[in-house]
């Protein structure tokens, strides 16, 4: 066994040494009692697979897993990953028989928030026991729930554990020896997100990972054959992991620990149990997809009575007994992990300090960013943001990156630092292949594994972040700093045309809550951007940056302002025109507004590589009366107006404008995708370079004479 | 043999009779040559595996497929797909040198568009032969790139043909037997889409598909074994796929051939050829990555050179002889196939009209949903829109629809139209299982196989487009008509929780070009979104629709209006305030308006289903300043001003609020995740509800008294 006080066999020693008739069965009955009496508050919640999983429940947190319910972020826990979150109530379920103290039976019974606002206060409450579990719940790892991402999650948590331990363990001290378990059903399966997430798995190798499949037959719609009649045991095997079977789940809690154990003792492969479940096991609907996200009768809630639980939501003092041994257990186990890093601090001195500093989270990036000199001669932003990046890599032991077959032309790869693979798991940079979703929420693991231990980045085409966004988006809900550098950005992409030209995917990322979408223009706000997403401790970036070289320099862009939003690079006085722009862009909307200039028609110039930065700036500071000073004085003094008063405020990207419309009185933009032609010419083919602004600006001020318009306005 | 007029060994019979010396080889030879002719123009393109395919090049388009280069849209023409875009030059060398007559060598030496202005005219010109292929182009049957995507397209397209032919064949009138051809590289198999996709392939056992695998071993980074060491024929195997094996693909045409053949015998699965090849065989980089994307040198163009072929461009008389006789025997194959349609036609007149409407692409649909009457009780929209859907599909044989395991909770389903299966092809309901990506890519190709001969239908949670956005996009970068049907939109989607509730994803289809999302508020709208969405045949549509019923009856909702995208539904003389709304929201802002009023702060009420049909109306009728009549009147005559120059426009949406602000002066909207409340409930926690509009246009209007505010609003 593991470690685990009791076995796993009938007839459990209690605290007070004497023997309790109490077994496995009697608590996967009361687990399946309770799951019903959850179902039961407010007619459904998907309590079918958590019956039928209870067993499994009871093997994984009576019997295998290693945690410290006093403690949910014990460094060296087995972690947990629900990711088929719609079985929520089972996690909730577990986490309160095993002593987690803030899951409590109250909480428990606002599951999905039926009675959501409190009748004496009139005020609205809130719970931790979301539809799908929360990260920010103590001993929910990551937050589930859209299919396949937990299982993605759980192979980022097993590269982490694999990583931290390669990293820091010696001989004679095994520091890090967590292991990750991750439960699924029908559905994560057959997410393409899982499908990489596993075939990733199966080249790393990662054999501290167990996935647990509730085979039960039966999805949402109706029985798995209508969708599914493919050999998922050979296929999982070909992908290179280990299958074991168990086919009575429903009711041998022992032959599913046996598994787990089995997989414990394999060494080169991730291990994928599948077992044989019913879902509702025992209840009126048993085997049917009405039993997915049904309701239960009385008769189903008594069936599965324990001996002396009667009431709704009772647990027996013997259920309680039986698993709050966790609690203890589980203090000694970090206690005993503890004593073992002291040991190790005295043996390895150096190493246990990086150690605690990764514990903590700690990272120095700020020496690096705030010292690197611009290139003298022009380059485009990807090249830059190589060196940037490469820099980064060799002085942020936390970094964890990794492309998806398109680290060159990201220009990326400097080949120094290690590749991450089975036999160098201490390795820094993996090759997640052409399975860009897998890699984001993959990522969102490594970054959940202990919050700043590891800082991952990604990088592909910006394109292809439509493939990665639904793990993106997870990544920003769970609060998870998670760094995407996004190459080939706007019709500047060029040669591969429309199919790889990104015109509207900004407005997804600039309107998801807590993501920044940063777009710098030159080297110098390159390192701007870099210096917001690592400051970013909770949320994550992209950086967006282009294919090909600027072919102008952009006086007065600067690095600290790039964490502001938005700031004005060239000032006038009484201007008619400010012309708003970011990325690639900027290099043509400079020197268009000094030819505006010249013909007689004031403009200034406002560079605004992140919207939503620029949205957290103080109002004044955003759009007051007052005259803005030049760039270049340091953040914390200058508080005046980007947005001035000038008749006409124009936005200039090359992407679709309908993220500008709320700074701007009209917009320079693409309403098309995109066309297969060089980058450069491309903005000249859809009039968006320099000659292109230049005429647009003057044919609206001429149309708009005397006239001021309300509504914003494509320019064309 | 297959019906190709000549065989595959060396020694070719001309049309003049004679025999030619010019065999296999020699075409093979004449292709690389001619890719690298290509490749050289502007110092590059995926050359690589453009020469590594031009074995099975040659055993395709000179001895497998069946197509008539004089008419690319020949019905029952074989498809080609080239899920690997990325060697879209062999695709335009084969349409060239097998006499589509639109693919020109000048137009190949536009390839990727090296010198896009027209040096005399200065002019922009532009190629058909663009980075990747699309569509548009005679002979390009889907637009591909995003990797992964065409393997879905030829799913799609398999699944067409297996469709007509079980509707409309007879036991002695085979009128459809068109098969689908597909290539693939290492990328796309990795790619979550395709692998989805291939499930769904061998579940309904696709014997009409051939996947051809170019296995180079070498993929944009490196080497393959970097990323996969699996065992993809077991894989592909375990998904129910008959899978070949051909070792020598660099060199033996015949054993590729051979493999065709046999993949046209087997009845019940689809065909994998996994065909070893070498990337670039035979130039100075063959085999290594710097292939993939490289140029290539004067020596390797040497060494390709067939006889007598020696400038650049250049292709043998004997080549073109040797492709060219495909031209009269496509002649003779769509001939003879008008000859089946004729007796066919004599046969079974009544079938037959109907597979005459299906190739024009006619549906009759108006009549339906003009006459539908509303129900009287309230629903929610997704109830009302299920009776709507089994209507049309009842009544329009065009359809086909599927779901991706929701059926049941999008309230699609009646049960009474025949599920598609391997069984029953014929059938018009998918079961996609929980692989939404795959269900909108496979939806591209259905709708590509013969333009309104299948209008597809997907079917899942809005936020669940989120893993369907790449497919999404390709449809609508591809003119193609789909309809998604997207339940549970908002926050009001409810206990599920944020990981459910996109609202921040209508940013991403709105700015979409070429894509439709209408939001209707009730069931009048319902039938006005079916009806702008049936009647844009090339342009995919999402109806988005609310899980929970609507608490209000929203008058003078009209579904002739929704086709403008915007309309007043509440009129007032000297309004203060106009509210925009759409979806659920709509019946919170018009009781909302009505207080406001009573409250003496006079308050129109705009509906607006749909942004891009807003933007799409003569600026008279958006923002003019003549006053608007009354709502009901037929769509033809109003034109006036929606946007009314009240002081307040306010729109009133739960997502981000992004995409308003270009008609606003203010919003009420979300600016965080959503909650895991119910539905009713969560739009009050947010403040979304009528009394939360009520207390936030008061406030605002409080705070701005006298100030007129120049820019945008969250009103919070």
């Amino acid at each position: 066994m593991n470690g685990h006080m009791n076995g796993h066999t009938s007839g459990t020693k209690l605290a007070n040494g004497a023997l309790s008739p109490y077994d496995d069965q009697h608590a996967v009955n009361e687990i399946r009692k309770f799951v019903i009496d959850i179902c039961r508050q407010n007619g459904g919640g998907h309590g079918g697979s958590a019956i039928g999983m209870a067993p499994l429940a009871v093997a994984l947190w009576r019997h295998t897993m290693r945690y410290n319910p006093s403690n949910p972020n014990w460094f060296d826990r087995d972690r947990f990953v629900l990711s088929n979150g719609h079985a929520a109530m089972l996690l909730y379920a577990m986490l309160h028989i095993t002593g987690y103290k803030d899951m409590t039976v109250d909480e428990i019974k606002m599951y999905a928030d039926a009675k959501a606002v409190d009748k004496t206060t009139g005020k609205w409450k809130s719970t931790i026991c979301h539809g799908h579990p929360e990260r920010e719940v103590p001993g929910v790892e990551v937050t589930t729930g859209p299919l396949g991402q937990g299982i993605a999650n759980a192979v980022g948590l097993a590269i982490a554990s694999k990583h931290y331990a390669a990293t820091f363990n010696k001989e004679d001290h095994q520091l890090v020896a967590s292991r990750i378990y991750c439960t699924t059903g029908d559905g994560c399966i057959q997410e393409g997100v899982a499908l990489e997430a596993m075939a990733i798995a199966g080249r790393l190798g990662l054999s501290n990972l167990t996935l647990c499949y509730d085979n039960n037959d039966v999805t949402c719609d109706g029985p798995l054959n209508w969708i599914v009649t493919e050999d998922t045991n050979a296929k999982v095997r070909a992908m290179g992991w280990h299958v074991i079977d168990v086919f009575d789940g429903d009711t041998s809690v022992e032959n599913i620990i046996a598994a787990l154990e089995a997989a414990k003792l394999e060494k080169d492969r991730p291990t994928f149990i599948n077992i044989r479940t019913t879902i509702g096991y025992g209840t009126t609907t048993a085997g049917t997809f009405k039993s997915h996200h049904g309701t239960y009768s009385d008769d189903d809630a008594a069936k599965h009575l324990a001996p002396g639980v009667t009431s709704t939501h009772q647990l027996s003092q013997n259920a309680l007994e039986y698993f709050r041994s966790t609690v203890e257990e589980g203090k000694k186990w970090e206690d005993n992990w503890n004593l073992k890093l002291e040991i190790y601090s005295i043996a390895y001195p150096k190493e246990a300090k990086l150690f605690k500093e990764r514990m903590e989270g700690k990272k120095d990036f700020e020496r690096t960013l705030t010292s690197l000199s611009i290139p003298s001669e022009l380059q485009p932003t990807r090249q830059f943001n190589g060196t940037v990046f490469n820099e980064l890599i060799s002085m942020v032991p936390n970094i964890i990156a990794g492309g998806a077959d398109l680290w060159n032309s990201n220009q990326m790869g400097d080949q120094s630092t290690r590749i991450l693979d089975s036999l160098h798991p201490e390795g820094r940079v993996i090759r997640y292949g052409i399975r860009e979703h897998a890699m984001a929420s993959i990522s969102n693991g490594l970054a959940a594994y202990s919050p700043g231990g590891i800082l991952p980045i990604t990088a592909t085409f910006f394109m292809f972040y439509l493939y990665a966004a639904p793990g993106v988006r997870m990544g920003a809900l769970s609060n998870l700093q998670v760094i995407h550098v996004a190459t080939h950005d706007s019709i500047g992409e060029g040669q591969n045309g429309q199919t790889h030209q990104p015109v509207e995917l900004d407005s997804l990322y600039r309107a998801m809550p807590n993501l920044l979408y940063i777009r710098p223009a030159d080297a110098e706000e390159v390192l701007g951007a870099w210096l917001t997403a690592l400051g970013a401790k909770e949320t994550p970036s992209i950086i967006s940056l282009a294919r090909d070289p600027a072919v102008t320099a952009i006086p007065k862009t600067s690095r600290l302002q790039v964490q502001r939003g938005g700031y004005v690079i060239l000032e006038k006085e009484n201007a008619t025109v400010t012309l708003i722009s970011c990325g690639s862009e900027l290099q043509f909307a400079y020197p268009a507004a000094q030819r505006l200039d010249s013909e007689g028609i004031p403009t200034r110039v406002v560079s605004m590589p992140c919207m939503k930065l620029f949205e957290r700036q103080p109002q004044e500071y955003q759009a007051g009366s007052a005259k803005i000073p030049e760039a270049s004085i340091p953040v914390s003094i200058v508080l005046d107006s980007v947005l001035s008063n000038s008749p006409h405020i124009i936005s200039v990207e090359a992407y679709v404008a309908s993220m500008w419309a709320r700074f701007c009185t009209a917009s320079i933009a693409m309403d098309s995708f995109g066309y297969s032609g060089l980058g450069r010419e491309n903005f000249a083919r859809f009039g968006i370079d320099d000659d292109g602004i230049v005429s647009k600006v003057k044919r609206h001020i001429g149309e708009t004479n005397g006239k001021k318009r309300r509504h914003w306005t494509l320019l064309k």
